[in-house]
């Protein structure tokens, strides 16, 4: 990561001060409508900031009736932020200054720094430099600055305009903090939340991360009580410890992270140049640990909104289950098919074990999930509160969504679902959508549903995949493993760990592999293969021989002593032949067992994430799909063998066409230790068992290769 | 399909008297406001209808000023359409009476048919057989009628406001057919499409189609020369040859349809209530088939209005190849990742081979794709009409997507873009979207954007996506092979075709099959074998063993004369053991052959749809995954091959990590075959080949079994 450039913490006391200021300086303060200068402290008077505000402008006096300072030295000591609305060139002798000034904070809206070349990164990183030395927080550069919306302070030239608060919903005060790497994306959401009348706490742009990273003022939101949704935007964590960390706090705080993070594809990754791994690139490693974490992660701009609101609007997250309720059969078809395709589970309902639901209906209105109440409310508009009260008692539901036409008399249908709402209180999320998008539904409704807790969506589409987001995390297992097996003495290895050792070193956290043994001449390994009983294995062993395979090293099969014999002396060759010169540790004689299912179980020290566990299928099938899960470390077993059905193969493990049901706790076991290894041992970078075979249910998991990689220096 | 009804084609003549009445008759008229009946004529007042309005009601003698017959029977002959705003229990003796007046067409709103059980099925049953009688073209039951845009003819309940005319783009006059047999949907839809000032032709409901059909309609709005694109929404065709034709014929007048069919899911599946295939449900035949004939696939109300939108606002339809223009390096790195997921392809543009998008842009914006502007169009707005003006008249992008912020400053960058649209008027689309979402965008540029032919979309997502569903017809290959082929003598077989006659059968088509000989004795089966050359195979052979396998009637690998009489002996065994007293029709002797990759070929008729060819990847885990694709019967053998890449597993076909690549040519030559064999052979209800085991280039394919399944009946 060649931009990990400051990422010491600040103090929450020191993000604060750039928040919350009491005092700003604005640096390069204009007089001229539209110069950045001009913008930010326009913002300033509009929303009323009351704080002291001291002005910079070498070639003023005044401005606006405001004294203005020739110089940045001439400021007293001690102000919150200085805002530097001014050209790259002047941005860096105007750091040193505001910290001989002890001024505290600094926005840095302009470009040219890290993203410009060699010299723009030497000046980034003198920055860095000097603000870690003064402990000033900085903004940027290259960002958009920064919206307290709880205190009005804006600290951007964006044109803002903060109402004297939002409505805020009925469950709770706190709102959301939108954090962003970009300030395109700060200036775009934080004014679409704004838009659904979702209250926010603060808006921040981080741009290029000189000296304080988003993970500052994450935490620091975390921290606030008006804050309790946090949206984050970031193409890059550069520290993801402290990221993870936030996220374990988040949960026990009761606070949701909500992420979206490109990188998905090849072409996006490379455009953050960031590279690692085959099968599981960074983004699926970032991943994987935030989610252990109970970060909800968004694909899409849409979905960060969408999953935000619900998540602030309702009291309680949704699992998977869910009723669904429109006005038409192709609706309640197309419903269908999208629940399936998002995971989305729609209990059936029956007459018999749902009588609040068919009390409430027509005869004529067939129970089902999703409902089709058909266009009887016209008629009988209580229908919909009738239904909708049988609905939000009913606990086989975790989530309601209320899919209506809205040109066709919204102000006949809104009274009852209101009604229905006002009278059962619910804390499960209560989501109403429009069928027909686009219509203009009148904002009183909107605003009551709001008040009411229930967020309105145009349509029911962006409340499913919205929801499917939101009900990943009550599905995950937040409980860790206890490392407590004793870690295999490492110190005596280092690199490219042979096959043999390997597999000594992870028999003693208990991975299952063949008997075998060692063997230097011929004679023993006869004498071994006697003891083991044929058929066996022979496997040249050697650090500098990581591929044996392709080098003739590896011979099955041997059926007798006369092959066993044959096959030692082909091995031989095979190595003469293909690497002159390279002298063998020995030759690891193993006994061969019965065939089985094969997959890859791999286990990596990520150096930006930590330790990961990868799960997959064998064979260039299951490669090229790319059939393989990562999991965190420290699963428990129970958790581990839940989430082997995310794979795409996984019939085969439960005993497939007649096929007997696998030993997936045998093969839990070897995830779970391998995780914990690798956890415990940040010397190891990777492991990899490929194949382990795994047998009938109660016969267990044998991995028959093994490699380990270390770093080099001492343990 | 137990509601496949009347599905007789009506004439285009018949279907425009309802469509283009000249005189109408509402039975069941009605002078109370919100009554059916008031609202039709309400609606037929307000948008000034020109023709006879005759009324029929028995209670009254005049309404609103116009005279009401008692009867039906008292109409005069041969009105054009009636609408029935009548309970369902007066429905049929109405039909009768307008069959009797020889009324061109019946719309029928009233549910309670054919989804109501027995006795509504019964009675729309009988409807039909009147309508048939009478040549009476019939809307519904249970639908909510239609609406002709152009003569501001509405046939409706739903208040109805046609305005004298929408804006038309400039590029074709030509507007939008939505047809759906969904009420709600049209309802929904049309008024969606009409909201984005989308020309509209008609729009109907056909609901129950008891009589008339949703084809019958598309056929009509086919050679109408005010519909250019076809909207539509079904859940099931009733005459699916009907409708492919209607799409051949699309393609020949340049017009197109786009098709939103719920059913991919089981659950809608089972709610439409039709299942047959394992591999291929009925929902993948359709689409193979649909798709084949060019018709575009929606899969949300979003995506088919947006579609919609782009083929008929731009002159040509796009491929794969786009160029995305942006405002941030977020939005940058957001569409990169979901264009590698939908698969569009973003070219690469390089100073060198870009000159004029380089002298576009100022020096400090880095030419790439998606281009980011960055905020510099806010103090040089015409950068948007220069880079556009590039992209324009660039032949590597077939489509431009702009997008931008919206809340910033629109008033200063819509109009080098209207500029840009207006200086240089292009025939592909280019879309104008926003980054973002819900921003209030002066409806005067929108307006004017749309004159120039180019769509506004709330954001670039919903562009690509449907961008996407549009481009996969550019590399659709329409062509067809003539089924010149020598098809065998099928008049001998019938039901299940054993294995060597299948063979017999279908090596006269050139598919290849390992050598190999019946014998009816040991001593016959090793004169075949010392011919063929050991190893051999035996195959018990007899229609009554569909799964030989399983009854023990395959043996493999037999080496020698002996271990041939052993095996003969073995699978004798195993027969009368398994299928005591079975009479074998022989044994199958076949040369085997050497390994390779195994896949799965089959064909055939589906009963709807007709002939459709499957190529998947054997082997249980590709079963798992599915890894199959239909193809259509008749697929020229290159484009075959080109499909063969939609396989996940297809690198595997290319030479994956160092083997060989296969003989693809050969494996599409067998596919090709199959399927002009079951196109030409309406009695074959299914041939299966599995495995074909795949060899290098040049050295063949070998279908290792075969099944073939005919009809009994007479050839």
């Amino acid at each position: 990561m060649s931009e990990q450039l400051g990422t010491q913490a600040v103090s929450t006391q020191a993000v604060g001060r750039l928040l919350r200021p009491a005092s700003i300086v604005i640096v390069g303060a204009s007089p001229t409508p539209g110069a950045l200068g001009a913008s930010v402290l326009a913002n300033l008077e509009r929303n009323g900031y009351g704080g002291q505000i001291h002005l910079v402008n070498p070639k003023r006096s005044e401005i606006g009736g405001r004294p203005c300072l020739a110089s940045v030295d001439d400021l007293p000591e001690g102000v919150d932020v200085a805002v530097l609305a001014i050209p790259q060139a002047g941005v860096l002798e105007t750091v040193r200054a505001l910290a001989r000034r002890k001024v505290g904070a600094a926005v840095i809206f302009s470009a040219g720094f890290a993203e410009a070349g060699a010299q723009g990164l030497a000046q980034q990183r003198e920055i860095a430099r000097i603000a870690a030395a003064a402990g000033m927080v900085v903004e940027g550069p290259n960002c958009l600055g920064a919206i307290n919306y709880q205190d009005r302070i804006p600290l951007t030239f964006i044109d803002t305009e903060l109402g004297a608060g939002k409505p805020a919903t009925s469950c709770q005060q706190a709102g959301i903090a939108f954090l962003s790497q970009s300030g395109a994306m700060m200036a775009v959401v934080a004014r679409t939340l704004a838009d659904r009348a979702l209250p926010l706490s603060f808006a921040v742009s981080t741009g290029n991360e000189a000296a304080s990273i988003i993970e500052d003022y994450i935490e620091y939101a975390l921290e606030d009580p008006a804050t309790r949704v946090l949206a984050i935007f970031a193409e890059q964590f550069r520290d993801p410890q402290r990221l993870l960390a936030a996220a374990d706090r988040a949960r026990a705080l009761g606070k949701l992270l909500v992420l979206l993070h490109p990188g998905k594809s090849s072409a996006a990754r490379e455009s953050a140049a960031t590279h690692t791994g085959a099968m599981a690139g960074d983004y699926q490693v970032m991943r994987a640990k935030v989610e252990r974490a109970g970060v909800v992660i968004a694909e899409t701009l849409e979905e960060l909104g969408d999953i935000a609101e619900i998540a602030l609007r309702s009291e309680l997250l949704p699992a998977r289950t869910l009723a669904v309720v429109g006005e038409s059969g192709a609706f309640k078809a197309l419903s269908l098919d999208l629940c399936e395709e998002l995971g989305l589970e729609l209990p059936v309902v029956r007459d018999a074990d749902s009588p609040a639901l068919r009390a409430a209906l027509p005869p004529f209105v067939a129970l089902s999930n999703p409902l089709d109440l058909t266009a009887q409310g016209l008629v009988d508009p209580d229908l919909y509160r009738r239904t909708l009260a049988a609905l939000l008692g009913d606990e086989r539901f975790s989530a309601v969504v209320i899919g209506v036409i809205q040109r066709d008399a919204i102000e006949v249908k809104m009274p009852p679902i209101l009604q229905a709402l006002r009278e059962h209180p619910v804390r499960k999320p209560v989501i109403v959508a429009g069928l027909d998008e686009g219509a203009v539904v009148p904002q009183r409704f909107i605003d009551e549903l709001r008040a009411l807790g229930t967020p309105y969506f145009p349509t029911t589409e962006r409340v499913l995949r919205a929801l499917r987001r939101l009900s990943a995390l009550s599905e995950r297992d937040f409980s860790k493993v206890e490392a407590n097996q004793a870690a295999p003495d490492l110190s005596a290895v280092a690199g490219v760990v042979p096959e043999y050792r390997s597999k000594q070193l992870l028999a003693k956290i208990g991975v299952p592999f063949p008997a075998g043994r060692m063997a230097k001449t011929l004679e023993e390994a006869v004498a071994i293969a006697r003891e083991l009983g044929y058929p066996v294995a022979l496997k040249a062993q050697s650090a500098d021989l990581s591929h044996k395979s392709d080098a003739g090293g590896v011979v099955l099969g041997l059926d007798s002593a006369d092959s066993l014999a044959a096959g030692w002396n082909r091995l031989a060759a095979n190595i003469a032949r293909h690497r002159p010169g390279l002298v063998l540790d020995g030759v690891l004689v193993e006994a061969m067992g019965k065939r089985g299912l094969e997959l890859i179980v791999g286990a990596r020290n990520d150096p930006q994430w930590g330790a990961v566990v990868l799960v997959g299928f064998g064979g260039v099938t299951a490669e090229i799909t790319r059939d393989a899960i990562l999991l965190p470390p420290d699963l428990p077993p129970a958790s581990i063998i839940r989430e082997l059905d995310r794979l795409k193969g996984s019939p085969l493990l439960h005993g497939y066409r007649g096929s007997p049901a696998l030993d997936v706790q045998a093969l839990a076991q070897v995830v779970s230790r391998l995780g914990l290894l690798v956890q415990q041992s940040p010397r190891i970078r990777e492991i990899d068992l490929n194949p382990v075979v795994l047998h009938p249910r109660g016969e267990g998991v044998v991995a028959l290769d093994a490699l380990m990689l270390l770093d080099d220096g001492a343990p």
